[in-house]
């Protein structure tokens, strides 16, 4: 037998062995996961679409799977975390603003008064995110991103922002991962302010982010390419923009979306109204005491219309307070996920 | 021994006669290509970057290779293969625009005679391309798309579009993936236009394809979400569009970039413009016999900047007729790549 031929062999024989002794189907694919519905819901769903022979099956390279980022993959109260971002940057940029002092809605933000500034309303938000993520280039940027999460801490659970991630959709992630599913963010968030940090917590990398943007110009400074980031919206991927974002950036239509709100709800009409089975579930916050919760009247995330919907068509809703063991992993530094990014 | 135990013993010891056997680097990963400056270039990149131990060494997932598809995965003359789209497309919508027999460009098309319909300039063209790219789904547009490379033919070689793609690079996409690269596609063609071949011609699928697009609108009809194609340009990814379409779609940078025309130039500039090595290639067109000779003067595929820039900077050309064997792939149907797109 030459070593080629003793390869195949013994490549073939640990194969069978494989299939014969599935060891990783007697594990629990989602251990935070109470049993109930909506774990039976994507488990049953996955099994459906992954195994050969079914009438389901969808070949790996269809199994696409979205995922909303801020009140599904991870804490959105008391506000936004990219939010607290760019409070924190006026904070940090004051010094060179001196005119801040007086114009709202930074004259309130520098104080800490959060809700005052809140009442300056979009626009307001508008100008603060203008003056937070523009005028640098995409690098500076993403390193600022990096920095912010290394220091800040969240109000309530004292702890880094990337740790307030939902540990159960973590394993949700990996189980589909480990099952040929390429897993995509589709978030009204800002991509910039994504994906420095997706691929190390969530094992997505920032190809696989679809997010808002604003508009970036290419530039030869000192004959060296950068690309500034500029004060203009170019996509906002929230809403209707959903189903618009994933047709621009990926291409075809997933199997499966997770949202929580009603700027989730147009993502889970295209990806449900996709021909075969498909998979859309929302996150319900329904867990004060270990989370938030909120639904239908909420001033971030609000989930009223999308509420109403999954109960007609039937689409399973995750019950953060008796669907998870847990909500956010149980050390810091949470959600390293240790198989390579689909 | 138990059969987990056994299966373990197994398969460390087929990966350990794997690595002392490597059958697959004792085959031409490039048989296509003369031996020569441009293919050893390719080879010694890829060797460098994905030698664990070597000081160039870059893990998989950095491993980010972009290509321009017109004029460097497949041919772009006499004129882009998306006009030859567009043009049939206005014959086979014509009966339904009777405007159009007085109307040009569409009169000029209608009757066959492309050099005065482009003799009204981007403006006309511009006309033609909202006329047949919009008032549709996206799904009615693929299919479109999908029909017309079915039927239409070269008008020089006679063969499939997608039987023009050029097999030297079919081979280096492939190469690339089987080392760890994912590969995408970064074209100023339509992004519609592209993804429902390229997965099948190229191995590359719908969300590793960058290209220009217009807006599309999410509605509802008669309660079914569809995406509509409007007549409106949302982003040009061509010139200094590229390196932002780069950003915007994959949100790093490339470490290899292969163009063909002055469209690439700013592509090419930021790829090499990244820490670490990278390797940027321009293929030159300087073939008639076997395809097509232009360069400097050439109205479609301009290559004059960046003949010179590449000079400069050493960027290594690669010469159609010197470096390749052949351009077309043999057989018709060309381009089904083995293995799972990356």
């Amino acid at each position: 037998m030459t070593r080629r031929v003793l390869m195949t062999v013994l490549f073939a024989l640990a194969a069978a062995l494989c299939l014969q002794h599935p060891a990783r189907a007697q594990t629990d694919p989602l251990p935070s996961w109470n049993e109930g519905a909506a774990k039976n819901a994507i488990i049953t769903f996955v099994n459906r679409v992954t195994r050969e022979g079914n009438m389901g099956y969808v070949p790996p390279e269809a199994r696409i799977a979205a995922f909303d980022n801020d009140g599904t993959l991870w804490c959105e109260q008391p506000f936004y975390f990219q939010m607290a971002f760019a409070f924190d940057r006026i904070k940090a940029l004051a010094p060179k603003h001196p005119e801040w002092k007086t114009q709202e809605p930074f004259r309130s933000l520098l104080q800490g008064d959060v809700k005052t500034a809140a009442s300056a309303g979009e626009k307001g938000l508008l100008e603060v995110v203008a003056a937070t993520h523009s005028g640098m280039s995409t690098e500076d940027f993403a390193d600022a991103v990096r920095d912010w999460l290394a220091s800040a801490r969240h109000p309530r659970f004292h702890r880094r922002y990337t740790d307030l991630v939902y540990q159960p959709m973590l394993e949700v992630m990996h189980y589909l991962r480990a099952n040929g599913f390429k897993t995509f963010i589709v978030s009204g968030g800002g991509i910039d302010f994504m994906r420095p940090w997706t691929e190390h917590i969530y094992g997505i990398p920032p190809e696989q982010v679809v997010g808002s943007s604003g508009v970036t110009r290419f530039e030869l400074r000192d004959g060296k390419p950068v690309l500034m980031k500029e004060a203009k919206v170019e996509f906002v991927d929230d809403g209707p923009g959903k189903p618009v974002g994933i047709h621009r950036f990926i291409g075809r239509r997933p199997l499966i979306a997770f949202g929580n709100s009603d700027g989730d709800l147009q993502m889970l009409q295209y990806v449900s109204a996709g021909d075969g089975a498909r998979l859309v579930m929302y996150v319900h916050h329904d867990d004060a005491e270990r989370e938030y919760a909120y639904d239908r009247t909420s001033q971030i995330g609000r989930l009223d219309k999308g509420l109403d919907e999954a109960a007609a068509k039937g689409w399973p809703l995750i019950s953060m307070k008796n669907d998870w063991k847990v909500v956010f992993p149980p050390t810091s530094g949470g959600g390293s996920v240790g198989e390579a990014p689909r």
